[in-house]
């Protein structure tokens, strides 16, 4: 019963030692072991990132090649997933479909023993798009499409399976920025459950299930779709402008704006908003990225709050013809890696994730048997 | 970066409120909702103890009858929930399935709004064991069993879905008293699991799932199943004794013992003792309750601790018939009304549970491009 107390929602409190991430150093910046996320994002691969994450180091280029030739190999989906996907609804919110699909791989593929964990980690990198992308051109356009593409990249692959076509480099470029951007965020939500999972010893779809159910909410991925919801309810500017002082006024929470560790800027917002802003001239944008930048100013007006990732992803991703439910399962598609890591490494150093609680209920009071009650 | 520190595994610190239970207070004792844990398993139902939590005070005569039925009448499986329990393979480890059946559900009778949350627990409640128990019974014994009996009781709902008969009154008393034992505990692992997938927000399907997977490992839920499969490995108590000595001395983890908060005892564990003793008597065993009884001695005199629940429920679920891989998810089918306080609990007085990471990794370092590496 000794040791600390905490803050509510464990705000401020380490619970736990990691080496993949530092997330807000001083309250800034971003590094994946080491490496700041500038460069990676402009000079590096998704497939890069998640060697990186996975590994610990950075592959060789024999390594990359042979890496993308492997999660290229791992993309077709096992026959026993067909008829799980195809019996969940086609209106199921896609995390849903996320969490279930990779629960039931769990039954399909299981973890029988942990020398396992690396390749169970690329099988659900490599099959995540073809899951969601299954489920999705099943129950919306009525078709059950092949998930091996030759695409060399993840974010190829996926667009490949979602509009039936190669991508442009653009996209393609857009979308593989954005996972690296995604892949990994040191003890997020959505990682410390995956953690507080593997604590128990349990398997690793488990741990990765528990971390999609918990990306799910609108305070952690859902808020870039919630962040588009916003986006789309103005035609221009100054309609935003008045929308969002309305909504402040009426106490609504805005989403895809400040963070929990970050106080000065979110790193990764610089890079997005600047690849968004390319897509918005490229596609003859003339009031998406305009309006989403007037919320951006009157959020720091008004609040002193700086978007994080996940606002100009929205937009960014609606350039790339992506229907928005989709947009926290591409999250799902990316944090993968960084799950991962962080599973193995809470595995190598073990122990059990078992807080206290401060009680507030009634005290010791007797037991009345339902024979003597009212 | 302000606040407190944590020790290893958040051991001792107190990651935030609750008025359900009361877990080892001075070391020792149970409460759910003020009522000690001896009461309840004495002169309660599980129905009871699961409205007690659910709702936060006991029902009235009138209330329990009512819930009764209306559990009752929640036992049917949906339609679409068949063909996913049917394309999960036979040998898959029932909490895998349990996981994904709950996952599924959330697709299938999705949480639209809060005011769902009541009946959302009471449906998951009601249909574990028709889930559990349809899956198995399908691809154990190749029928499709109809999951709504007559039985007034989870308890004995579940025996008979599994035997296929109307249980006798000491079975069903005894697994509900189990049941009861189970059915809450404060911040364990997967409580506080699905408190974190809460906290950001998520639906509560999301958070049962998150629990499931946490519930599953050997550090928890999973060590009834372990502990019966140390049981099982002796013929007698002089054998077992030899064996645990032997198991001891080469460092292995003997499940069911000991516990991350009681320091004394474990209060639920002299009642399903107990229990166990009665059941040995009535079946006429000669070595399972001594070889267990023997093993307790065993891990007292040599490394001070006593058994916790799951050690003596081994053997009494055995005594019920129950095979060894439906133990835990067995846990789930009571836990889960646990779970629902808890998710209710934290939605009542929310903020996200994102704690700080302690970074030993590399120092930040110049990343060189693919291109100009080896």
């Amino acid at each position: 019963m000794s040791g600390g107390t905490a803050g509510s929602g464990l705000a401020g409190v380490t619970a736990g030692k990691t080496a993949i991430s530092t997330v807000g150093k001083e309250g800034k910046g971003l590094t994946y072991r080491g490496y700041a996320i500038e460069m990676l994002a402009e000079r590096a691969s998704f497939e890069e990132v998640a060697y990186l994450l996975i590994y610990g180091q950075s592959p060789s280029r024999a390594q990359l090649t042979e890496y993308r030739e492997q999660l290229r190999s791992l993309r077709r989906l096992p026959e026993g997933l067909k008829p799980v996907l195809e019996a969940l609804p086609g209106n199921s919110h896609p995390m849903d479909v996320m969490r279930t699909g990779c629960s039931a791989l769990g039954c399909l593929e299981p973890e029988i023993n942990r020398d396992q964990q690396w390749d169970i980690a690329n099988r659900l990198l490599a099959l995540f798009p073809s899951l969601l992308l299954y489920w999705y051109q099943f129950h919306h356009h009525g078709i059950r499409i092949e998930t091996d593409t030759e695409e060399e990249s993840l974010a190829g692959h996926f667009l490949n399976l979602l509009h039936g076509e190669s991508p442009g480099a653009i996209p393609r470029r857009v979308l593989d920025a954005s996972l690296i951007l995604y892949a990994e965020h040191e003890f997020a939500a959505s990682t410390f459950a995956a953690r507080v999972t593997t604590s128990t010893l349990s398997d690793f779809y488990s741990a990765v299930t528990a971390a999609i159910g918990t990306l799910r909410g609108t305070l952690h991925g859902g808020a870039n779709e919630a962040a588009m919801a916003l986006i789309e309810r103005f035609q221009e500017p100054d309609e935003a402008e008045q929308g969002v002082l309305a909504a402040l006024e009426n106490k609504e929470k805005i989403m895809g704006f400040g963070h929990r560790v970050y106080k000065e800027a979110d790193p990764r917002n610089a890079i997005i908003k600047d690849w968004c802003r390319q897509l918005a001239e490229r596609a003859g944008d003339s009031y998406l990225f305009p309006i989403a930048e007037r919320i951006e100013v009157v959020m720091k007006r008004e609040k002193g709050l700086f978007p994080n990732l996940d606002f100009y992803i929205a937009p960014a991703y609606r350039f790339l013809g992506i229907p928005v439910h989709l947009y926290t399962p591409l999250f799902v598609c990316s944090r993968v890696a960084g799950w991962a890591a962080h599973i193995m490494e809470q595995r190598a150093d073990n122990r059990l994730i078992r807080p206290m609680a401060n009680y507030i209920g009634p005290e010791p009071r007797d037991f009345v048997p339902i024979e003597q009650r009212g």
